[in-house]
C-alpha cells in the first residue's frame, strides 16, 4: 500500500509467474504492475492465465488479496455517494437458485432508514440477475439521467440501476479469462472480484449473503466461511461496515424460479404470503444491514425493525413505489397477477409421504433450459418462464397432489421440464431433519453460528 | 493410440483445463484436440498458457506424455532417412557449458560404422549450440540441397545442417509459450520437446546425455534420472533403440567455453592432447551409440572402438574431412592453430593449493557477457570470445601460474571477465574430492551406477 515509487518500476512478468508458481507472496508495486499491464495490453493474456493458474494453486494471501482488490478498485471509477443523504447499504448474494432476497431486503431496508443506491450486473447465472428480474415488469428501466438518480435517492431511498461501464475494469477482463481458463474457483480471486465491486460501488454498509451446497458456488459451508471470512476483512480494511451471512443453497430458495415468477414471488413475501425460508433469509438480510449502520442498536432490533416493514405493508408499497418511479407498469402486481408464459403444466406428486430433498443445481438447468437464464451477455432471456412450487422441502405430500407448477413456451417444453423437476425430487416417508437455512454470520468479530442467532431471527 | 474417431470428436477447451487442473488424465484424442487448436489458432494462446501451468502443477502420466511426444512429432515433418544407408545415430545433451562432445563424438561414430545426419537448431543458450560452434569455421555452411545431403551421409557418413523449419511446429509453439509463462521446468513437458524432435529427426540410434548440476537445467541426480527415464520410455515406445547418460555439470566441461575455442579443443581432443572429462565423455557417448546399434557386442567393446578411432588419428580426420565437405576451411585447424578474439588475458592463480571448484554457471554467465551466446534468435554471437582454462577442477596450483586464458574484444571486457572468473572459482588446501562425472546410464533395461560402469570405461 505505501510504496509510493511503484508506479515508476518495472517487473518482467515472467519472473512475477515464476515467483508466484514456486510460492511466492507479491507486493503492491508488483500487483500494480500486473493490473497495469492487463488493462494496457503490455502484458499479454497468455501470461496473465498462466499466473491466475498458479494462483489458483498457490493462493493468495490475505495482504495480497487486499491489494488485488484495492489495486481492482482504482482500475476504473469509484462511485462517490457522498452528495445523497443518509447510510448508503448494499447487499450481495454469491448466487443461489431462486434468490429474490434482495427485491425484499431493498424496499424494507429503505422504510427502515437506509439509503441504497444498487448497481446490478445482467447475470450468466443459469436463472438470471436481479436486474434481469426486475426487467420482466413492464416499462422498468435500468438506467436514469445522473439529476434523476440524486432525485429518486433522495424521495425514495431507493435505486437500482445496471453496472457503470467503468466500474473495476480490471475485474472485468480477469473475470472474462479466468472464466475462459478454469480459473474461476479460487477463493481469493472470488473475494477480490466481488468485494472490488462493492467497494468501488461507495456503500457504507455492506452484507453479504454467502451461499454454499448443490445449487450454490460454494460446495460447504467451511468453504463458504473461509470466503466469507476473507471478504469481511477486505470490507473492513476499506474502511466499511460488513457482514457476511452464511446460508444452505441444497434447494432453491422460496417458491418461484423465474424472472416474473420471482418478482411475483418478492410482492406475496412482502404482502405478508411468504415462504418461510425467504422470508426469515430476507428479514435477516435486511436487519444485519440496520444494524451495522447503527439504525438498529441490536441484530434483534434489526431483525424486529424488518419484520415490522414487511408486516405492516410499507415495504410492499416501498417496492412498488420503486418500480413505477423507474417508469415500471405495477398495475398487475398490485392486483396480485402477473405476465406468464402461456403453457403451464401442473406436477403431481408422484406418491405420499414428504418433500425430503429438491436438487437446486439441477432446478436452474431445468430453469434455464426454459429460457430464463443466458449463456452469453447478448443473449435474450425469457422474463415469463420458469418453475413455482407449491411444496417446499419438508412438507407432507398426498399423492397426486400439485408439487409445481411449470411455466414454458411450449407444451413439449413443459413435459420435458416436469420429468426432469420429478428427478430433480426426492421423497421419504417420514418428516426430513432439514439443515437450518442460515449456518450463521461473519462479522469483523468472529463467526456466530446459527444455535446463538436464532433467538434473535423472531 | 487407437481412437481412430479423433479427428471427428470435439472438446470444449475449458473443461480440458479443468480436467487437468483437477488431477484427470486425458487421452489420445484431447491431446489431439489440443495441439490442433494451438497450431490452427482455433485455441487462444491464454488458454493453452493456463493449461501449461495446471500441468506443470499436476504433471503428465507416462502415457499421455507418450501421447503428446506422438501428437508433436505429427504436427510437423518427420524426416525418412530410409533411402540413406546404414544404421543412423543420433546424440542429445541436455545442454552444458563447455559441451563439445557432439563435435568428437560424431567422427568417431562415423569412423566406427554409424551413419550422422543431424539437426541441429542455433542455440538460445548462453554459450552457442552445435550449429554456432560450427559457424566459426569459416565457410562452413550449415544447409545442403536434398542431393548433396543424400551424396555426403554416403560418402562421409557425417552430415549437420540446420533443423528444417517444418519439424515439430507444435513443439516450437508450445517452447515459445513457455518460455515466456515460466512452463519451461516441467519433465514431462521436458521429456515430450526433446524427444519429439528426436523422432522427428529419423534416427534408429539415441543417445541422450541428461546433464544435473549448477550449469545445467537439472539441479540434481536425481530428476535428472527421472527425466532420463522418461525420454528413454519414449524413445523405446516409438521404436528407437535409446539409452541416456546421467553426467554432472557442476564444473565446465574441459578446457574450453566459446564457439571457435570450443572446435578447437574438439580437434585437439581428436588429436589426443584432450582434458581427460571430456575425452571420458565422448567416448562413452560414442560406444553407446555403437553398442545399442549392434556394431559393438558389449558396452566395453564400444567405447575400445571410439577410443581406437581417437587414437590412430582416424577421427580427427574424419572430422576435418566433414568439415570441408561443408565447405569448412581448416587449414588453421590442421596447423594446430584457430582465429580467435584479439585481446588475451591471463588470469592467474590467486594462490596455491588445489582448483576445487568451477561455478559452471557463472563462468557460462561470463562468456555470454562476452559476446559468444545469444538472448534472441536474431542476435548476432562472437564465435571468437571465450574462456580457455588451464586449470581443471582437481589440478593443483602454484600461485601465479596461468589459471585461464580470456579472449575478448575489448581489455575493459576481458578485465571484468577475469575478475568475475576468480569468483567463480574455489581454492582449497587438500585434494578435493570430486564426484564422478558420469552418474550411470539409463538403458530401458534400467540403470547403471558409475560404480559397474567405470570398468567397460578403458
Amino acid at each position: 500500500m505505501t510504496e509510493p515509487d511503484f508506479v515508476k518500476r518495472d517487473f518482467i512478468m515472467c519472473d512475477l509467474i515464476a515467483k508466484k508458481r514456486d510460492g511466492g507472496e507479491f507486493g503492491a508495486a508488483e500487483i500494480e504492475f500486473w493490473l497495469r499491464g492487463v488493462l494496457d495490453g503490455s502484458i499479454p493474456d497468455y501470461q496473465t492465465t498462466a499466473l491466475l493458474m498458479a494462483i489458483y494453486f498457490r493462493g493468495l494471501s490475505e495482504h495480497e488479496t487486499f491489494l488485488l482488490t484495492d489495486a481492482i478498485v482504482r482500475s476504473g471509477d469509484v462511485l462517490d455517494l457522498s452528495h445523497i443523504p443518509g447510510c448508503k447499504a448494499d447487499k450481495h448474494s454469491t448466487g443461489g437458485v431462486g434468490d429474490k432476497t434482495t427485491l425484499i431486503a431493498m424496499p424494507l431496508a429503505a422504510v427502515c432508514g437506509l439509503t441504497i443506491v444498487k448497481m446490478s450486473g445482467r447475470s450468466l447465472g443459469k436463472t438470471g440477475g436481479t436486474a434481469d428480474k426486475l426487467e420482466s415488469v413492464p416499462g422498468f428501466r435500468l438506467t436514469l439521467e445522473p439529476a434523476d438518480l440524486q432525485h429518486q435517492a433522495e424521495a425514495e431511498r431507493l435505486v437500482l440501476i445496471t453496472q457503470s461501464s467503468n466500474l473495476t475494469p480490471a475485474d472485468k477482463r480477469l473475470y472474462a479469462l479466468r472464466d475462459l481458463t478454469s480459473t474461476v474457483d479460487s477463493l481469493p480471486l472470488i473475494a477480490a472480484s466481488v468485494m472490488s465491486k462493492k467497494i468501488a460501488a461507495g456503500a457504507d454498509v455492506i452484507v453479504l449473503d454467502v451461499k454454499f451446497g448443490r445449487g450454490a458456488f460454494m460446495p460447504d459451508a467451511a468453504n463458504a466461511v473461509k470466503l466469507a471470512e476473507l471478504m469481511v476483512e477486505l470490507g473492513r480494511q476499506a474502511g466499511r461496515k460488513i457482514a457476511a451471512l452464511i446460508t444452505s443453497m441444497e434447494a432453491p430458495l422460496g417458491r418461484a424460479v423465474g424472472n416474473a415468477l420471482e418478482v411475483w414471488e418478492a410482492a406475496e413475501t412482502l404482502r405478508g404470503y411468504g415462504a418461510p425460508d425467504l422470508r426469515l433469509l430476507s428479514l435477516a438480510l435486511t436487519g444485519e444491514q440496520l444494524y451495522l449502520a447503527g439504525l438498529a442498536e441490536t441484530r434483534r432490533q434489526g431483525f424486529r425493525l424488518a419484520a415490522q416493514a414487511l408486516e405492516d405493508g410499507r415495504g410492499l408499497t416501498k417496492f412498488l413505489r420503486f418500480l413505477r418511479a423507474q417508469g415500471g407498469d405495477t398495475a398487475k402486481l398490485e392486483q396480485g397477477g402477473f405476465l406468464l408464459a402461456k403453457t403451464v403444466l401442473v406436477v403431481r406428486a408422484p406418491r405420499g409421504g414428504y418433500l425430503q430433498a429438491v436438487d437446486a443445481a439441477r432446478v436452474a438447468g431445468i430453469v434455464q433450459h426454459l429460457g430464463a437464464g443466458r449463456l452469453r451477455v447478448e443473449d435474450k432471456i425469457d422474463h415469463q418462464v420458469g418453475v413455482w412450487f407449491d411444496k417446499q422441502c419438508g412438507d407432507k405430500l398426498t399423492s397426486g397432489e400439485p408439487l409445481a407448477h411449470i411455466y414454458a413456451e411450449s407444451e413439449e417444453q413443459a413435459k420435458a421440464a416436469a420429468a426432469a423437476l420429478l428427478s430433480a425430487c426426492t421423497f421419504s416417508d417420514t418428516l426430513p431433519e432439514l439443515p437450518p437455512l442460515i449456518y450463521g454470520v461473519v462479522t469483523t468479530e468472529g463467526f456466530i453460528p446459527w444455535t446463538e442467532l436464532q433467538q434473535d431471527y423472531q
